[in-house]
C-alpha cells in the first residue's frame, strides 16, 4: 500500500485537555510520533522555566507539538477539503510540518541559544534532513518528501498557503501555544474563540484569509496574545530564572574555557562550549540531563556556579527594579562597582533583561516582514489587511512597548552581616 | 513577632489552574514553600508515569502539595472558624501537615519504592525530624511542632479530626488530586462539587463530618473516585510503563550485585542497591536524576538494561493481554519457557500486573481500617455513616474489582525473523 | 431541486451554550425552524417551574429542540455515515424527528397535561399531521414523510435503529437535557463525556449501540442522569411550585364548571375545561397566556384562586414534611379535618406529592418495556444489555427510588392571629 | 432585635452559573427577595429581544439583579471589610442599591421606554418610595433608609463610594451582565478574570480604585465589553427585533388614539397611551402580559398591527442594508415613496437604526460625566486614570463607533406577485 495514503485500522485518539482529542487516522503521523526525536519533545517543557512562576505550566513541547498538528489537521480535513483553492496532495505535508515544527527545540532553549549561539530551527531541519527515526520515515513518503517537509517549516516552501498554516500572524502554532499556555498556566487570558477562527478561514493561492464576519473573533484573539505576553510570557519572576540560568550556562563554560576541573565532567556540554554541536550530541540533551548537572554542581567549589545552581533548583530567584539603560546607564557602572567592592561579580549578579512585543506587526512595503500578516476577505471577495479593516487593531498595530529591569540578589544585598556601608549605597542606589 | 502567628505583610497567592489562586498569608507556610526539600517536589509527578498515556499529566506533587494546603486552608479558615468544635490552635498544625504530606515522595514512587523497599511515609517523617530546612522552620514554631505535623501525617496524633483532614476517605488530599488529575488529563470524570463539600463540612471531635443535605455532592464525588480508579490511575498502558520501570531497577540493582561494569557508575543508585539509602542520599534523588541514568543506560551494553531504558524513553511499551492468574498458571508458565527458548528473560519480558480498587471502603468492627469512613450528619444531630443512607454508595460499597493483565514486547513477538516457529506459539498461547 | 436534499448556500449556525454552535446546511431544517409551530417552543419554558428553584432554568424547549437536532446530526454525519448498517436515505427524517420531538409540549406541561388530561405526544402528532406550517413543509419532502416523522417520535416507526436515536436509555434528547439542564441550573451535576459517547456509538439493525470501550462514559452518563432527577428534576421546592399550579388549574376549571363569573372570562382555557380542545387552540397555549392570567387572578374575588395565583407569581411556596402515604393516612385524614376548622379547604392546601425514578432500568422478558436498553458492542462483535458488563450501573438497575412530601401553606399555618388552637394542633402533628 | 443586622439562622444560597452560589445571611436582604416587586423581575428578560438572535439569552433581570448583590456582597465583605478607608455602615445600603438598581425595568424596556417617554431609573425610585413590599421591607431598617437606597441608584448619595460600587465603568452591575450575558449567550467573549479584579479593589473616598497590579486584568475586562456590545448587545438581528417592537407600540398607540376598537381592548396599555402610567399600572406590566397582547393582535384586522405582531412572535423580522444616513438622505426618501407605493407604510415598513458604543470613555475636566473613569492606585499611592498608564485603553479611548443600518421586510420586496416593477427598483436601490 502507498505509504502516504495509509490509514491506521482504527482511528487513534490522544486524550487533550485543550482540543478534547487528538485524532490520528495516518499511519505516517502514527509513525512520527513513535520515534525517538519526537518522544524526546516530552523532556522539554513548552515554557522553559515559567513552571517557576506558574507551578502549573508543567506541560511540554510534545503536548504543544500534537496540538499544532490536530489544529492543521480540522483545517485542512473539515474546512479547506473540497474547496478549488485547496490541493489535497498539500495535506500530508502539512500535517507533518505542523507536527515536526518544534522538533529542534533544545532544553530551556530561550537561554541556551542565547548563550551557546544555536537556533533550533536550524536543529528542526537537521532532525527532517539528517540520519534520524524521523527522516527515515518522512523519506518512506517519497524521496524529497523530508526536504519539503523542511522546507515549509524555513518558510522556503514554494506552497506560501501551506507555509502560512504554521508561520502567520494567525497560524496553528500560535493558536495552539496560546490556549494551551493558558489552560496550564490557569490564567483567564489566552481564551479566544478559535472554533469561529477555524470556520471562517479560506485557503486563498498563497495564504490563509479570514472571512470578514470574523473578523471579532481575530480581534479578541490577537488581544489575547497581548495579554499572555505581558501576563505570562515576559512575567519578571520567569525573566529572573533566566537570567540565572543564562548565567549558569556562562559561568560553565568560563570555567571550562579556564581549565577548571569540574568534579563531575560535564561531557554533555563539551561540543557546546567548544561550538561544535552535532546532530548526535545535540539530540542526547534534554532538560533532565540539564537538571542533574544543575543538581550536582549546587556542590560544585566554584561559589558563583554552585550559587547559581542552588538558586536555580530551589527557585531563589533574583529580584528586580525598573530600570531605564538609556538614561542610567551611569548609576549601571556605579552599582557595578559597588556590587564588585561587596565581593559580588557584577557579571553575574547584576543584569539588566529587557522584553518588547509588537502586540499585532504587519508587513508594510519597504519594512521586513517577519510573520504573514492577517488578510480578511470581504464580502465582496476582496481582501484587505486587518488593521485596515479594526479599530482595536490598527489603534494597537505597530506599537511596540519594552520593559528593562534589573535584576540582583536582594537576600545578599540585604544582609548587613558584611560589607555594610557597601549594601546601603547600593540599596540606596536601587532605592529597595 | 510570635513566629506561629506572623503573617506577610501582604498576602502571596500562587495561580493555580484546579483552585484558581492559592492564597498563604502565613509566614511560616511561606518560609516552608522556599525550603530545598519543598522545592524538590516540582521534580517528582504527581502521577508518575502516567504522562506515557495522558500527555497532559505532567504536573508535580509541587502543585498538589499546594493544594491539599489551600483545600484545608479554606476549610479552617471559611468553615471551621469560629464553631465550639474547633479549636483554633491546631489551626497551624492542619496546614502545615497539608502542604507536607507528600514531602518523601521519591522519583516515579510507585516502582520505585515496590522495587527498592522504601516508604515514601517514613521519609516524609524523616525530612520533618531530621537536619532539613523544612525542620528549622518548624522548630522555630515551637520545640515539638515537628513532631505534632509527624504525628499528623502518621495518623497518630491524637486530635483526629485534625488527621481526618488528610486522611480520610474524603480529605484534602483526595479532593485535590482528583481534580487535579483530571484537569491535567483532560479526562471528563474527576469533577465534582467542592464548594458544595465544602460548605457541608463539619468539625466533629474525632472528625470531619458532612451535613446530610450535601449527601449527593459526596456521592458524585465518590463516582468521581471509582471513574478516576479506571480511567486513570490503573490505566493498562501507564501500568505498562510502570512495568518497564520497576524492571528497569530490578535489572540495574542485578547486575550491581553481579558486579556489572557500568559505562556510568550509577553512584545515585547505591545505597538503593544496598538497602542503606540516608535521608541525605534520597533527596538527591528526584525524577530529572533517574532519567538521566536511563538516557546513558540506552547505550550500556547490557542488552536487557539497554533495551528496557530504550523502551520506556522512546514509549515504546509493552503490549498487554488480559490474564486471570488463578486459572491460567500453567499457560504462564508454558509461555515462560518459550521465551527463554526465543532468547527473551521472562523474568523481564513477561509480567503479570494486577490492579484493584474498593471505591467506597468502610469501617466495620473487626475488620482493619484504612482510611476513615464518611461519616453523614443527620438533621437531628445524629451521625450516620454514609453507605447507610446512600443507595449509590450502598451499591457499590465493598465490592473490590480487580483486574489483571498480562505485559509483553509485542514487537519482538511478532518480528519473524528469528524463531519463527516458537513466536508462533507464543502467539497462538496468547490469542493474538 | 428536490427538497429532500437541497441545501442551503451557506451554512447557519445558531450560537448554543451547550454544544457551541448549531449547523444547519438542510434547507428543510431551516424551513422548519421558521415555522410558527416551533417558534411557539420559545415560549415554553424546558423545565416548567424549575427556575423558581434554580434561577438560572428559564431556557425554552426551543433551544432543547435545537440541541436533540444537532446530536443527531453529528450522529448521523459524523459517526454513522458511510457504514453499512446505516441507511443514508433516512438521516433527513432522523434529524426532523428529533428537531420536532416536543412540538407538542404545553405550557408547564407536567401540572397541565394532569389536570386537563392531555397527552403532548399526541398534540406533537397532531401538529406534525395535521394543518400547520410545519405540516406544509414536511409535505414539500413526499407525501408520507410526515406519517415517517410522527411514527418515529410514536415509536411505531418500521426502521427501530432511527426510534432508537430519540427513544432510548441513552438517545440524543437525553444527552441533550441533562447537560443543558445542567448548565443553565448551574449545578455540578449533568455532565459527562458525550464526545466519548458519540464517538463509540455504532449503528446496528434495530438500535444504537455503544462500543465496550466506551463503558465507563456510559456510566457517568448513567451516574449524571441520577443525580440530576434527585437534584434538579424532583427538588421540593420545584414541586411545591407544581402542586399550586396543579390547584390553580383546579381551582379554575372548578370555578367555571360552578358558572363562577371571572373578572376575566378565561376564553384560552373554555376548550380544556370542557375536554374539548382542538389543535387551534391548542396552539394560542403558551406559558405568556397563562401568566397573563394567573396575574389577573392575583385579584379575583375566589379567595382560593386568587390566593393560589399570587403565591405562584410571588413565589410564596408551601413547605413540606417527610410523608409516608401508606403509613401515615390516619394523620392526613386528621389533618384535613383540622385544616377544614382553620377555614383552609384541605382539598387545595394539603397535598402528598411523590417522586420516583428508576436510575437505569433495562428491559426484562416478560415486563413491559419503556425506553430501550443500553447495549454494548463487545470486542468479539456481540452484543450484551449494559448492565451484565457494568458492576455500577447493575448495583443500581431497576432500583425504583420514591420519596413522598406533603406540601401546606406555612406562613398561614404559623400565623396564630387566628384560630390559635387548631393552628398549634395542626403543627403538632406536623411536628413543624 | 435591630433589623438592620439580623441574620438569617442559616445561611441560604441560591445555585447561580456565573458565581457558582449566591450567598445570603441578612434578613433584610431575604425579605427583599421575596417581594412581589422583586419576583416580578423574573418576568423581564435580561436581554429583551436578544433571545431572537442567541436562543440562550432567555435569561431575566431577576438572576441579574441577584449577582450584582453578590458581587457587591464579595466586595464589601472579602475586599473592603476591616479597611480604614471603608465604613462599615454603609454596608447594608451598598447591599440593597445593588439588589434593587434595575427594579423599574418595565417589558422589552429598551423600545418601551423610547415609545411611551419613559425612563425605568425613575420607575426604580418609585417603587423604592411608594406604597410597595420593598418600601415596607426597608422602611424597617429606618426611616430614612428607603431615602439613601433611592439616593444610591440616583448616584445623588454623598459618599460617592457607595455610589461608585454600582455605576462607574467598572461596577458590579456591568461586571454582572458582561459575565451573564456571555454565558446565557454562550458566546466567548464577556470573559475576564473578576476574582482577580476584586481582590486588587481598594476603597477611596470618593471611589473604588484598582491597585495598578491589576492593571491587565482591567484592560481585558474592557476589551471584553468592546466585544460584547459589538457582537451582541448591537447584533443587527436584534435590532430589528427592536424595530419591529417599537413599531408594534407605535401602531398599537396610534390606533388608539384613532378610536380603532380592538377586538381585545388593550387596558392594560390605556395609561401607556394617556401619559399618565401610575406605579400600580407599572407593576402589572411584564413580558407575558406584552406577550399576550401580541399573541392576540396577530389576528387584529388592521393589517400593519397583526403583520408586525406575526413577525414578531414567529421571528420573521426585516432585514437590513448598510445605510448612511448623512449622505443618503435622498435615497431614503425615494425609498419612502416607492415603498408607499407598493403598498408599504415607511413609517412601519423603512426604518433606520443606529447604535454607537464608546469602549471606554472617561472624564475629562469641562465634559459632563456619564460614568466614573477608572482609577488606578499607584505603587507610590498616586492615584492614575487609567487610560493614562494603559497603551491599549488609551489607544481605544473616546473612539465612538457608530453604525448604521436601514431595515425592511425583506420578503415582501423579493415578493413578485404583487407591484412588481416597483419592487424591482427598490430592490436595485437597495442593492439587494
Amino acid at each position: 500500500m502507498d505509504y502516504s495514503v495509509e490509514k491506521l485500522r482504527e482511528e487513534k485518539v490522544f486524550k487533550d485537555p485543550v482540543h478534547r482529542y487528538v485524532h490520528v487516522r495516518d499511519r505516517v503521523i502514527w509513525d512520527l510520533i513513535g520515534t525517538k526525536e519526537f518522544q524526546r519533545l516530552r523532556r522539554i517543557k513548552q515554557l522553559g522555566t515559567t513552571f517557576l512562576t506558574f507551578h502549573g505550566a508543567e506541560h511540554t513541547r510534545f503536548t504543544h507539538s500534537l496540538g499544532v498538528y490536530e489544529i492543521i489537521r480540522r483545517i485542512v480535513d473539515d474546512v479547506f477539503d473540497g474547496r478549488p483553492e485547496w490541493n489535497k496532495e498539500e495535506r500530508l505535508l502539512s500535517l507533518c510540518a505542523g507536527l515536526l515544527h518544534d522538533l529542534g527545540h533544545g532544553p530551556f532553549s530561550h537561554s541556551f541559544e542565547k548563550v551557546f549561539n544555536l537556533d533550533h530551527e536550524e536543529f528542526t531541519l537537521k532532525i527532517i534532513l539528517g540520519d534520524t527515526e524521523v527522516n527515515k520515515i518522512l523519506s518512506k513518503v517519497s524521496e524529497d518528501f523530508p526536504k519539503k517537509v523542511a522546507e515549509v517549516i524555513a518558510k522556503t516552501y514554494k506552497n506560501k498557503l501551506v507555509v502560512s498554516l504554521i508561520s502567520s500572524q494567525i497560524d496553528a502554532d500560535r493558536m495552539d501555544y496560546l490556549q494551551r499556555d493558558a489552560y496550564f498556566t490557569g490564567v483567564s487570558y489566552g481564551h479566544f474563540d478559535m472554533e469561529r477562527i477555524l470556520r471562517v478561514m479560506r485557503p486563498r493561492e498563497d495564504q490563509v484569509v479570514i472571512k470578514h464576519s470574523g473578523m471579532h473573533a481575530v480581534e479578541d484573539y490577537i488581544m489575547s496574545r497581548y495579554q499572555m505576553y505581558w501576563q505570562v510570557y515576559f512575567h519578571p519572576v520567569t525573566r529572573s530564572a533566566e537570567v540565572i540560568l543564562t548565567k549558569i550556562f556562562h559561568r560553565a563554560k568560563h570555567l571550562y574555557e579556564q581549565s577548571y576541573s569540574f568534579s563531575l565532567p560535564p561531557v554533555h556540554f563539551y561540543s557546546l562550549f567548544e561550538g561544535n554541536c552535532t546532530l548526535q550530541d545535540y539530540l542526547k540533551m534534554d532538560e533532565a540531563v540539564f537538571q542533574y548537572y544543575f543538581q550536582i554542581w549546587q556542590d560544585e567549589k566554584d561559589s558563583i556556579l554552585s550559587d547559581l545552581c542552588r538558586r536555580f533548583m530551589n527557585r531563589n530567584l533574583f529580584k528586580y527594579v525598573e530600570f531605564d539603560p538609556a538614561k542610567e546607564y551611569k548609576k549601571l557602572a556605579e552599582l557595578s562597582a559597588l556590587f564588585a567592592k561587596a565581593g559580588l561579580d557584577p557579571e553575574y549578579y547584576l543584569v539588566v533583561d529587557s522584553s518588547s512585543d509588537l502586540p499585532y506587526d504587519f508587513y508594510r512595503p519597504g519594512e521586513e516582514e517577519e510573520r504573514l500578516p492577517i488578510h480578511l476577505l470581504m464580502k465582496n471577495g476582496d481582501i484587505r489587511e486587518l488593521s485596515r479593516e479594526s479599530e482595536i487593531v490598527d489603534a494597537i498595530s505597530g506599537k511596540r512597548r519594552t520593559d528593562h529591569k534589573l535584576y540582583y540578589p536582594a537576600d545578599f544585598i540585604h544582609d548587613d552581616r558584611t560589607k555594610r556601608n557597601i549594601k546601603k549605597q547600593i540599596r540606596t542606589l536601587l532605592e529597595i
